[in-house]
């Protein structure tokens, strides 16, 4: 009998990793997780990848065969192969789709978080069908996921749609990156913390974010502050929309896409953070365009769609191998 | 005989048009030009249209065939063939092709004037064999023209790449299309002219620019008195140099192209816009690009570009229906 090719996508986050085994249907057979940020050392975290991945393999119902490994990390460079240093992994540049080839006799892929949403979306969620569409990721920073005509934007060195990094506003807020006033200051979830603070300090309004220290605050307990009428929290949120819509606007002027997702932590907060982005986007939005952007918010599980997005990443590059 | 092919091409401006046919080598071999703007009417400009390009091929040698028209035009729109209303015309949207198809029975194909010089960049000038790139053409407004992977980035309506009307300071001065901090507000001859307004406004120092009406200045007077040394008029290019150079870093950002290659009236002021543009980028690049990316000046003929690009517009479209 012929066994049915499925596929194992990763999904390296800064504090865990998680990974699972999908069909050709995006059904997610088996899963695993284990914390990423133990492993100061990229070689460490193999190792125990590599463990991982053969426990789940053991798993696996001999019907299915493993075709290819998908991966998903932050500075994922699909080009490369490599994970190019990102400050929330601490590893350095990392020749990661080499060091795994030395485990596994497959095809293996990465790609970026933002770019294996994109995938994820088209394949099984609000973009099938699109052929123009940028996805944001926005939770601790902001990731993009751009597809132009079909297919993934990466650019001349795989480092397109770094769109957290845009200056929004010139001599802005400081940034990780050592620039100022970068789209991640501000809508992000530690932006928002930022514009809470700001907000609370320039107010007299009574508010529950006075009793929270910085370091207490999150992009959550401020979503829950506005749900219960907190005046300042609502006003964060109010900002936070604003700014992103903004520059969703330049986006549609740029790329001209049919929609744009919106996707990550901070979507939680659903019409919170939605509804104020869409009145952003309307009072900034370039009078040409007839057909309205759709601007949506995923609709696909946020622990999954990494690991789908991965699976997709790959089963497109063998199909891609086997047409050539 | 077998006839050789060659194409013609019109470049529609606010003021004049300019047409020329050209062979496969980008040679033109004749060409013609006549005033756009005493046609309020865009059946009249037709009608001129027509008559000239018929007197042109009257004077073409027997030995060529004509096979096919360009056209490169404000706001032109390849995906439905029209001229959608732009401002310097004064014609509303007008269905282009259409027209133009009722006196010739040949291919003919539109876009706009940033798209057309980015694909007579990729065929005769700075851009040969780059497959990822933006031309910014820089003049009374700002256009563009993005390439991604070898393609025109055209987007679901064809209206990507208006980048003069990408927001860089929010709340910034008016500008024509009703909003605010337009990129062309700044980066453009009249943005030029109101930063030398603001500069001498705000300054003690004596400027040339004292004894111009704010109606009589021009780019092209700002350049001169730099060249002579005039303070205010160099700084008006630094900052104009300056806000170029941020936004480049952003377009970075996103399409990570190999070329940002600038094009237009602007250009023509060489390192008094250039260094200021590349000091610009430099300030504001994201450090995370190994190879450095090109900025360039066209060395394209201004007066020839947009014809040459609306050639290769309707070559590249002959040849892509002889494959399928």
């Amino acid at each position: 009998m012929k066994k049915e090719s499925v596929y194992l996508g990763i999904d390296i986050g800064g504090t865990n990793t998680a990974l699972g085994v999908a069909d050709r249907n995006g059904q997610i057979l088996i899963e695993g997780a284990f914390p990423t940020q133990k492993h100061k050392i990229v070689s460490q975290f193999i190792t125990q990848l590599v463990d991982e991945i053969h426990a789940l393999l053991d798993e696996l119902n001999a019907q299915f065969s493993l075709a290819g490994i998908g991966v998903a990390a932050p500075m994922g460079n699909y080009f490369q192969g490599t994970i190019e240093g990102p400050v929330n992994l601490g590893w350095g540049e990392v020749a990661f789709v080499d060091m795994l080839k030395i485990h596994f006799d497959l095809p293996i892929a990465i790609t970026n978080d933002g770019n294996a949403a994109a995938l994820g979306e088209m394949k099984y969620g609000a973009a099938k069908g699109m052929q123009n569409l940028i996805v944001l990721t926005l939770g601790t920073g902001v990731g993009a996921g751009i597809v132009v005509n079909g297919e993934l934007l990466y650019g001349e060195e795989g480092l397109a749609g770094e769109l957290g990094h845009v200056i929004v506003r010139p001599g802005g807020r400081k940034c990780g990156c050592g620039r100022r006033g970068c789209l991640e200051t501000y809508v992000s979830a530690p932006g928002m913390c930022r514009t809470a603070g700001i907000l609370l300090a320039e107010s007299t309004e009574k508010s529950r974010l006075a009793h929270v220290a910085q370091s207490e605050l999150s992009a959550r307990k401020i979503h829950e502050f506005a749900n219960s009428g907190d005046a300042i929290a609502n006003q964060t949120f109010e900002f936070t929309g604003a700014v992103l819509g903004e520059f969703m606007a330049n986006l549609v002027i740029s790329f001209n896409p049919e929609a744009i997702i919106l996707f990550g932590g901070l979507t939680q907060a659903g019409n919170l953070l939605l509804i104020p982005a869409i009145k952003g986007y309307r009072a900034n939005a370039l009078n040409i365009y007839k057909k309205q952007v759709k601007i949506l918010i995923s609709k696909l599980n946020n622990s999954h769609s990494a690991i789908l997005g991965a699976c997709v990443l790959i089963e497109n590059e063998i199909s891609k191998k086997l047409q050539t």
